[in-house]
C-alpha cells in the first residue's frame, strides 16, 4: 500500500475546520482516485502548533490562515522545502504571486489556489488548464458574493445601502468589518489573480482600479430598472489597445446579459475569446464547506500528476483611460430648456446619448440617461461641465453600463 | 530545444480542419506553455493517409473522424502503441468507454475527450479534476445545441417543429440528417459519458432512456408560458434510491431556474453536490473552432503532465421508475363536470395537481395542469385512465417539469 499523504494544515477557522472534516469524510474517495490516503499531519493555529515541526512531517501544506503575514513566509518556506502548497489566500496571490510562482517553479513543486477566486467555481483551473493557450480577450464577472447579495436586496426592497448591509451581516453574508468587500478591494485582489492567469502577464494589486458600492442609491437602481438595467459589482480584466485594463466597478447590465440573472450571494465569471466565443460559470461565491471542497480538489490534483506552475510569458502595459458606457443621473430644476442645456454640454464634449428618462419630482426633475461608449476622460470632462450648470440640484451621479444588448 | 510534439490527426472535416489551423496559429503559445512545439505529423482522411505510418511518426493522436468504426480500432491501436489520444467522439466514448479506459490505463497513457461533451464548456475536466472526489448528486443540463435552438425558435415564433427544423438546417444549426439530435440520441451519448465520470460507475448508452422533441406542439409551449414555464431538452444523471437514473427528455422549467435563460444553440450543464451546492457552466455547444479549441486544450494538458485515466470505482444500478413532476395537456369536451371527472381519476391514482389552467376553444376546452412529483409508473397509470374517458378529444400530452422554484 502506498504511503498516506500527510497534509500540514495552517489555520483552523471556518474553512480550515471544514477542510479537516472533508478530508476525513472523503479519505476513501481520495485514496480511490490517487492511490494515497490523506491525513492531517499537523494543524497550526495562532494558539498552538510549530510551523517547522509541521512542515517536517508533512508532504503537502494547505494554507488557510489568510492575510499576507505570516502566510507569505510559511508558503515560501514550504515551497523551498519542496512541499507542494494549496492556498485559498487571494491577498497572498494578488500581492506576492510573482515571487511565489518563481519559488514554486524553482523548487519544482505545485502551487494551487482554486479557492482564492470565486469560491467553488473552478475558474482558476479552467483558465490555466482548459484555456491555457487560448487567446483570452476578456475575463469578467461577479466575484464578490457579499456585494451581490446587497445589490440584489437593494433592488428587491428599495432599502438603502446601510440598512441592507446590516441585514447581510445578520445573515452571515457580510463580515463584521465589511469594508474590503463593499469598497471593491476584495474583488480587486481576485481580478489581479485572474488577469495574471488569463494574459500571462504580471499584474499587481495596485494596478487594479476599484470602486465599491457604498455610494449606490436606491433611486439609481429604481430609475435604471425603467431602462431595463440591473446593477452588479463587476470585475473586468480585458485586452485594450495593446495592453490590458483590470478594474472593479458597479455596473448596470441589460436584462439579456448572461450575468444579469445572477442574484444573491452567488458569483459568476465569463471568459471571452475568439475561438471559444464565451463561457460562463456560476455558483456560490463562498461558504466554509464550498471553499474547503475547492481546496481538496487542488490537493487531489497535486496527487494526480505534475502540472506546470504559472509563468509570465509577456509584460503587457496597464491601460487606464478606456472607453465605457455610462448611466447618468441628474437632479435638475424642473423648467423648460434644462434638457436642452444638458444635451448641449454633452454634445460639446462629443458625448452621445443613447436613451433618456425625464420625470418631475416636486419642483425638481430627474434626468436619467444612458451614454454611448466614450473615453472615460472625455466623459469625466463632460461631467465636470454639467456639474457647473446652475440648474443642477446635486452633483451628477454616474455608473458604468455594459451597453451590449444580448439577443 | 525540446523535440516538437508530433500530432497525428485522424479526420479533416470541419473540426479537423479548424484544429490544424489552430495548431499552427497557437504553436508559440503551446511551446511557451509546455516547452514543446506542436506540429501535425500526418493527416488521415477517407481518401488519403495510412494509419500505421501516421501512428509511427506521431507522439500523440487526435481522433476527429467520428462514429465508432474504424475510430475505435484506431484509438485502441494508438493507446496500445503508448500514444496518448485526444478525441471529440461522443459515440466512441459512450459505447466503448470502459474498454478504451482500460487499455489507456494499462498502456499508461492519457485519453482525453473534453470536446465530446458540451462543446467548449470544460465540463469533462471540471467533473474529473475539480470534482473528482466530490460526492456528486446530479449532473444535468442542455447538452444539445440543435434542439435548444429549435425550442427557442418555437417559443419565439409559435411555429411548428418541422418548420423551425428546416430553418435550423438553413442556418447550419441542424444537420441534413437531424434525427440523432432531435430524437435525443446525441444527448443520451453525452449523458452516458457524464454519468460515468460523475458517479465513477459504468454506464452504457443502452442504459440511457431518451425522448426527443419531435412530438412537442406549439400550443404546449404557449400554454406552458401561462404557467411561467419554458421548454428545454434536458439530460439528467442523478443518484436515486441507491442507484442512478440517466435520461434525456423534454422538460419545462420555471422562469427562475438557472437553465431557463439558456437560449439558442447554447449548452449549459449544472453539477450539484452537498459540498459545492451547485455550479453552472454555459457556452456555445458546437462550432468547428470552438470544438478544435477544446481539443487543443486537451493536447496541452497531456503535454503538461501526467493525469490518471478514468477508472470505475463502483457499480451502481440503473433505477428506471423514478418520481417526476409533469405538465399535462388535455383536449376535452367543454361541458360541466369535466374538470371534476379528470380530477377524480387523478385523485383515485393518488396523483396530485399543483396548478391548472382551463380555457374554452370552440366547442372544446383545454385543461393544462402541472402535476406534483410522483412515481412515473403511477402517473402513466393515471394517464391511461384519463385517456379512456369519453370526454377526451385527443390523447393526453404529458411533458416533465422541474417543479423546484428558485428564489
Amino acid at each position: 500500500m502506498a504511503d498516506p499523504i500527510r497534509i500540514g494544515l495552517l489555520g483552523r477557522g471556518t474553512v480550515g475546520g471544514a477542510f479537516a472534516e472533508l478530508v476525513a469524510e472523503r479519505a476513501d474517495a481520495v485514496e480511490a482516485a490517487t492511490g494515497r490516503r490523506p491525513e492531517i499531519s499537523g494543524v497550526l493555529t495562532r494558539e498552538e502548533g510549530d510551523f517547522g515541526a509541521i512542515l517536517e512531517r508533512s508532504d503537502l501544506i494547505v494554507e488557510l490562515i489568510g492575510g499576507t503575514d505570516p502566510a507569505r513566509d510559511y508558503v515560501l518556506d514550504a515551497l523551498r522545502a519542496k512541499r507542494p502548497v494549496v492556498t485559498a489566500n487571494k491577498q497572498l496571490l494578488a500581492q506576492h504571486g510573482e515571487k511565489l510562482f518563481d519559488v514554486a517553479r524553482e523548487a519544482g513543486v505545485q502551487l494551487r489556489f482554486e479557492a482564492a477566486v470565486a469560491g467553488v467555481i473552478p475558474i482558476v483551473r479552467v483558465i490555466q488548464e482548459s484555456f491555457g493557450v487560448t487567446e483570452i480577450a476578456k475575463v469578467f464577472g461577479i466575484v464578490n458574493g457579499t456585494t451581490n447579495f446587497i445589490l440584489t436586496e437593494m433592488a428587491a426592497s428599495g432599502a438603502p445601502f446601510e440598512q441592507v448591509l446590516t441585514r447581510a451581516q445578520e445573515l452571515g453574508y457580510a463580515e463584521a468589518d465589511p469594508s474590503a468587500d463593499v469598497n471593491g478591494a476584495d474583488a480587486a485582489a481576485k481580478m489581479a489573480i485572474l488577469a495574471r492567469l488569463a494574459f500571462h502577464t504580471p499584474v499587481t494589486l495596485d494596478e487594479v482600479a476599484f470602486e465599491g458600492i457604498e455610494q449606490v442609491k436606491p433611486d439609481d437602481i429604481a430609475y435604471a430598472k425603467e431602462l431595463g438595467l440591473s446593477l452588479k459589482l463587476l470585475g473586468v480584466a480585458e485586452r485594450r489597445e495593446g495592453g490590458i485594463s483590470v478594474r472593479v466597478f458597479p455596473c448596470f447590465l441589460y436584462a439579456g446579459h448572461p450575468l444579469a440573472p445572477v442574484e444573491g450571494p452567488f458569483n459568476a465569471v465569463m471568459v471571452e475569446a475568439p475561438e471559444i466565443t464565451e463561457v460562463t460559470m456560476s455558483g456560490p461565491g463562498a461558504g466554509g464547506v464550498q471553499t474547503a471542497s475547492a481546496v481538496l480538489g487542488d490537493v487531489v490534483s497535486i496527487l494526480s500528476g505534475d502540472a506546470p506552475v504559472h509563468e509570465t510569458r509577456q509584460r503587457l502595459p496597464i491601460v487606464t483611460d478606456i472607453a465605457s458606457s455610462f448611466y447618468l443621473h441628474l437632479a435638475v430644476a424642473d423648467r423648460p430648456g434644462v434638457l436642452a442645456q444638458v444635451a448641449q454640454v454633452l454634445g460639446d464634449k462629443d458625448v452621445s446619448v443613447k436613451s433618456v428618462v425625464q420625470r418631475g419630482v416636486g419642483d425638481d426633475a430627474r434626468l436619467v440617461m444612458v451614454i454611448h461608449e466614450c473615453l472615460e476622460s472625455r466623459f469625466s470632462a463632460a461631467l465636470e461641465a454639467i456639474d457647473s450648470l446652475d440648474v443642477l440640484r446635486s452633483p451628477p451621479r454616474a455608473i458604468r453600463v455594459i451597453e451590449e444588448e444580448f439577443a
